[in-house]
């Protein structure tokens, strides 16, 4: 298997994984974040990848460009977070705006730019990583699931567009924490140290949900997803 | 039957009649839309109104402020629009985020200022204008639907947290074009004049809309209703 | 105003209450329910009644044309409950059964039936009374949920089968327990006797329901409504 | 891979090529079907199988008995099917009770019957077969849609039960007819048959269905699918 990949949003669980999962499949991968000098763990063989602020368009088209200059892109994946919690009349307009700018218009802007190159080959896939906050506003939550629920709507728009012409765009609903340190901290808090140990399940691992990407990005034109939900099996929904 | 009311994007069809609704129930109305000047059809008498930009948090706080010292508002109406349709790669960073500003950014603000007034006196109505394209993403409405569907998200975290506190947050979803002569030429183009004539109904007057704001504004305590759409008999949906 | 109504599944509390305030507005009202012998207290003034096993499609008809006999059908509520909660493992073949027939079944006889009494004047309205079970299965409620479910999808398909030919088809979601001795205990369970005497906003009494059936049976044929949720403020949701 | 798979409703199209998806991978696989001799094609290596009236619970639990004497159960499928359409009014008694006896208590049946081997080894799969008509009643869809609707909702009653104690229980929801004869004439109709030829990936293939059920069956207990709908990339949803 060979594949050309740019993965926006390479942070240090969900989306390093799936720079890792293609790469390991033989892809050839880019992958852009902020803070780009914490992708050096990430980097060598098959995978590059630089600093990219997804919120500025001019930046992500450069960014595809590179990409695309090693090989046609095959996938595209929008895995930016922005997770902020605080009561509605403590949130500010700042707060509001930034969130909407990493969740939804930078996802906006890397679907499009994405389409631009995949629309005159007729192929391709962008995936974008979801939250259920894009099909639940929570209380505490309203800056966070307008940005992930305008995210939703904007790929599933796109999806009804582009698939007829070819290109594959999915949304993947990532319906627990990721097994991190503090998603671990805050489980043992709940249920305690060793009910933990022996249920480890009960944690997703970025492998885990890498390997959903994965799934789907086998999925012939004839038998294509648009929405999946991933957790898991321990968790409350 | 007295209250007070203030409507944040009093436009010429579904915001006046919402207006003029309330007023004729004798409910004192603070209106409010870009390019003030066409409110003057429907000031005096209960109406009171002035230019209002929603995307300029201190002006919502200003315009609410002054509704606030005339009585206290029990009802606020977020009622401003924004619908465009472009083919993704045609949908300009501009258009993105300006729609989302008018119809997402500005309902965010007009709930949170709204909320800010009312949350001392645990109680007050907050209705929000929403659309078809908050619930589905069709093809060429990316833009629109993202902040259609970042409105409804943020309304439903807002109806979660503020619900117990004594403030009815609700989502009429507007199905359909109100009866303008823009919907009245489309829907003739469609089945022609004799048929529209003998189907009055199949067009939405903007003063049944606004018998819908009437009747959630009526709901007790104990009955509310968070979201409800509204279509005439011969949509499809 | 007048009119003329059916009520199958006129129980004690939400059924009887739509009974009441169709009554009251000066409509004849048909009253039924298993155990007729429990209308007593109902019946008089322009409530008739009978028993009724809406379960035998028979008897649904016999019951609709001895109401339509009366004034042609302005509304059919259907309003049978079948609430009952166990283990997967445990939900014998009956009771997975019944609950469907009473629930599911009952209701799509009520609403055939009452179509074609109502397609040939091309207008009329029936109204089915949904769950929160008819739009998320929970654990312990595999049967009801299914039942209810189905209810509603059959509600669904009829509402965009008759609203075309002049017929309101809507279905109500009841999203909490209406105040009645069973749930009063419960809730005093969870937060104490005082806090429910400062608080009876809490609970949903029966003529707040009947209230927004109220609301939907004047909703004018350019504006009508097929799905609302109700619920007291203070419920979570 | 080795496996042990029940398919309930082992039809020609979908449920066969699940069986042989299954078998080809190693797993031995038992099928059952109504008209049990149409499966002699199906049947040799590791397929066995008979004839199955899966509204009969008896021959539910007896049919899986069977399966798990060869080797403990790790799958079951509920792939019965029941398509009809009729206007509401059209739509007998008899019809709504058998397609909801078919698509909607067999699968009851067989969840719960696959959940009493499974639960005391904590562990196993129980994937369902859905369609777009549990998502969304349309007209003349009144009996299929409350059926589908109906298994949908006890499917995920089931899954929110089910998961906690280890049974991951999913549900496809195919939004296409399947490549066949039927369905082939249906879209030459549409679009021409040099149209079809053009584009072979407009039908979808039972064996690329039967794929998605393989991708299901490999998730990790730690990242699990509930819901997950498969459509050809033409296919307007």
């Amino acid at each position: 298997m060979t594949g050309s990949v740019a993965v926006i949003g390479a942070g240090d669980h969900i989306g390093a994984a799936i720079a890792r999962r293609f790469a390991d499949a033989g892809c050839l991968v880019h992958a852009g974040r902020r803070n780009g000098e914490k992708l050096a763990p990430l980097l060598g063989g098959n995978i590059t990848g630089r600093s990219l602020d997804a919120r500025e368009s001019e930046d992500v088209t450069a960014f595809l460009a590179e990409a695309e200059a090693r090989a046609p892109l095959d996938l595209v994946v929008f895995n930016v977070g922005a997770n902020v919690n605080f009561p509605l009349t403590e949130t500010t307009d700042r707060v509001f705006r930034k969130v909407w700018e990493m969740a939804c218009y930078a996802g906006f802007v890397s679907v499009r730019e994405a389409a631009k190159l995949m629309l005159p080959r007729g192929s391709g896939k962008i995936f974008v990583t979801g939250a259920t906050a894009g099909l639940r506003g929570n209380p505490g939550y309203a800056a966070f699931a307008a940005a992930k629920a305008g995210l939703r709507a904007m790929a599933q728009s796109a999806a009804r567009e582009l698939w007829p012409q070819g290109i594959h765009v999915a949304h993947l609903v990532i319906d627990a924490g990721v097994d991190t340190e503090w998603v671990r901290v805050r489980v043992i808090e709940r249920i305690g140290e060793e009910a933990l140990a022996a249920q480890p399940d009960l944690l997703m691992p970025p492998e885990a949900v890498a390997d959903a990407y994965w799934a789907l990005f086998n999925q012939p034109k004839s038998a294509w997803t648009f929405e999946q939900e991933i957790r898991p099996y321990g968790e409350k929904w």
